[in-house]
């Protein structure tokens, strides 16, 4: 097949033409499909539906003999504790535990750096982009003036961060190691050690590494990646990286348990900061999940079953998309674990494309959200979120999509 | 019996060496109870076991159709807010609901001020003392200058905040209205009227009504207060009060639910402030919650069963502390509702006694933690908590802290 920007002008405004035709067709089917959020589906909910009975009327405490139904043990029960240290390969020395959320641990780790900067400056933030939008939202809303940092198939650009970390006012840097959202990228070990020998001239500078998707690959085995806090520790960077992730995907978002592994000082500092605002995490809930997976490896098999039932999606949509590449209208990163699919549309043509969908009842996240300040400076970066709709509407959804990209670039190329 | 203050020396000396035998006795008994937190008995946790098993398996969609095990509905299941509009009473407009702690409610409300304040200067916070020691270490904790206010039997002293809120740099009051922590106060129409009515110099000035205590009657009806929302709104100062609870001391201290509420602008404030750190709160256990009571009523029959169990509990402390009274060696209030006794020893005692327990197994809360910065000027309140251990245990920490009382006031009279 032709590529489009060979075609004549006539040859355009006859495929315009044909696509119209198509799009109007599936517009008229009036779908309501969501494709914008990192939201497991159904099927992938229904795996966890052992949480609903797996407490005996008997079993409440830890195996510290703490009472999970009362106050106290702020540092969760033993059993989850191993089960994080295990799956993040760090020491119980090295552990917080939290509540829902993993992305609350990120906002307060920041929060806790803001209270006690002595820095008045408006400070900076490294942004490799395009990332996650909320890591994004959380950085502008403490006030942090963001920087976009190039992102490459082996991680974020690692001599634009070397060389923006000289700036004392560089505060710290937000990471997706494994799957990023939403390329799906997996960092090299060099990019790794790279960050486990970064010098920042800020003292409290920090890498936050949300390992959201550390063990969520859906083809093949989950690769292996460098632990950063050993490799920073072995630097004499100890103090560098502040790591996270969480159950949110593993059972039920929302209703899972997060935690985090850092340095012992920043455990102190971090727990110290937290401890102000509640008396203990929800230890029913991790009670739960530790006697439904019983270890890390019970985890590990847990998350076999996410895998099959996501890696057909992934494969449609990336079926889906390989007609646009011969049309040299797109390009993607075939991601083999994590949520997302990132398209790179022709340049000034993402915001149109998201619009079309919509208009036709397919929402994706917005045009841009992806980029800090929401701003793609290409206008290019879509992202694409397979888990949450049936098979048969990402059929649709998917379809819809690539004839509105179709579509769009063709009234591009059509405008030059 | 005579007041100790009556006693002469020889008398005094003759008292303190039978008090000094009788500690010995009860310390080398070798107790090691706990009443240093407001921490529901086992008794207490047994009654919602119900929690456990309560879902069925096909039974996970709110009633507005939102799947609670996935991401999504962060404002909560409507079944839960209806249960928390009801018991605030207040409109579903006016309501937030939170996860596990209203304590982070009260913290990220209070940051929300933080982050949004013009004013560079140190701002400062209205502390009715004693007070929740918790409060105060958030106030401390956000760099807020800690005013105490005396309290009296009829909540705090209303001159004394009309005044101090006439300081633009005073930024709010924290409030616990019905049966105060540590008093076990409920605040009159008065009060609540004049909190109304306040005419604080800054904008932003917010009433903090930490209603933990709210349903906790323990000796008859639940007194009923009036609602400071409304009163505040029909006075045109509906911005002014945040009003919090939660379920913390009706099911799992830690696995419960949280609520507030307030002025649709201040909900719109803290909604958004909240956004930022959370996807969702955790909906299942909203679910779980919402399905256990079914309504409001079910709630309030459900603590009916706490009062049976505490009740017994608070009379044997009042009981136990009767004789203390008849010796003028202490004074207190009784209590209906609440998690508390705050007993006023005499003045420069407090710490004293408090150590005398500490050595002999019992564990009060600090001396000093009811007030800011951990100062009582007097010395002389300790705050009592009856709920956690057994009766028997009960009966034998308050024989001790009786003896630790008494015959730390002999050696304070035979001082002076």
């Amino acid at each position: 097949m032709s590529q489009y920007k060979d075609l004549t002008k006539s040859e355009l405004e006859k495929l315009q033409e044909a696509l119209l035709v198509k799009y109007d067709s599936i517009k008229a089917k009036g779908l309501a499909l969501d494709m914008s959020r990192g939201k497991p589906g159904n099927e992938q909910l229904d795996l966890s539906m052992g949480l609903y009975d797996v407490l005996e009327p008997n079993d409440y405490k830890g195996a510290d003999g703490v009472d999970c139904r009362n106050y106290g043990g702020p540092d969760g029960i033993p059993e989850i504790r191993q089960i994080f240290a295990d799956i993040l390969e760090v020491d119980d020395t090295e552990l917080i535990i939290g509540g829902n959320s993993s992305l609350t641990l990120m906002y307060e780790s920041l929060m806790a750096q803001k209270l006690s900067s002595q820095n008045q400056q408006k400070r900076k933030f490294l942004c490799p982009s395009p990332g996650y939008d909320r890591h994004f939202a959380i950085t502008e809303y403490l006030g942090y003036e963001m920087i976009p940092i190039k992102m490459t198939l082996n991680g974020p650009d690692m001599a634009e961060i070397e060389e923006y970390a000289k700036d004392p006012l560089v505060a710290g840097v937000w990471c997706v190691p494994k799957f990023s959202n939403p390329q799906g990228v997996v960092y090299t070990d060099e990019t790794i050690r790279k960050f486990a020998k970064l010098k920042p001239a800020a003292a409290d500078f920090r890498i936050i590494w949300d390992n959201a998707y550390c063990i969520h690959a859906f083809d093949g085995e989950t690769p292996k990646i460098l632990n950063l806090l050993e490799e920073c520790k072995r630097v004499g960077n100890y103090d560098l990286p502040l790591m996270y992730t969480s159950f949110s995907k593993v059972t039920f978002p929302g209703a899972a348990v997060a935690a985090m592994a850092a340095s012992p000082a920043n455990v102190a500092k971090i727990r110290k900061h937290l401890s102000y605002q509640l008396i203990c995490q929800d230890k029913m809930n991790q009670l739960r999940h530790a006697r439904l997976f019983k270890n890390a490896d019970g985890v590990y098999e847990h998350m076999k079953k996410h895998a099959e039932i996501l890696k057909p999606r992934f494969e449609a949509v990336l079926s889906a998309l390989t007609g646009l590449d011969e049309k040299g209208i797109g390009a993607w990163f075939a991601p083999k674990g994590g949520y997302f699919v990132s398209f790179d549309a022709m340049p000034g043509t993402a915001t149109k494309i998201v619009k079309l969908c919509a208009e036709a009842g397919v929402i994706t996240t917005p045009a841009g959200a992806a980029f800090p300040y929401g701003n793609d400076p290409l206008d290019r970066n879509i992202r694409i979120a397979p888990t949450f709709p049936s098979s048969e509407q990402l059929k649709q959804a998917m379809e819809l999509f690539c004839v509105a990209v179709e579509l769009v670039s063709v009234q591009k190329l059509l405008e030059n």
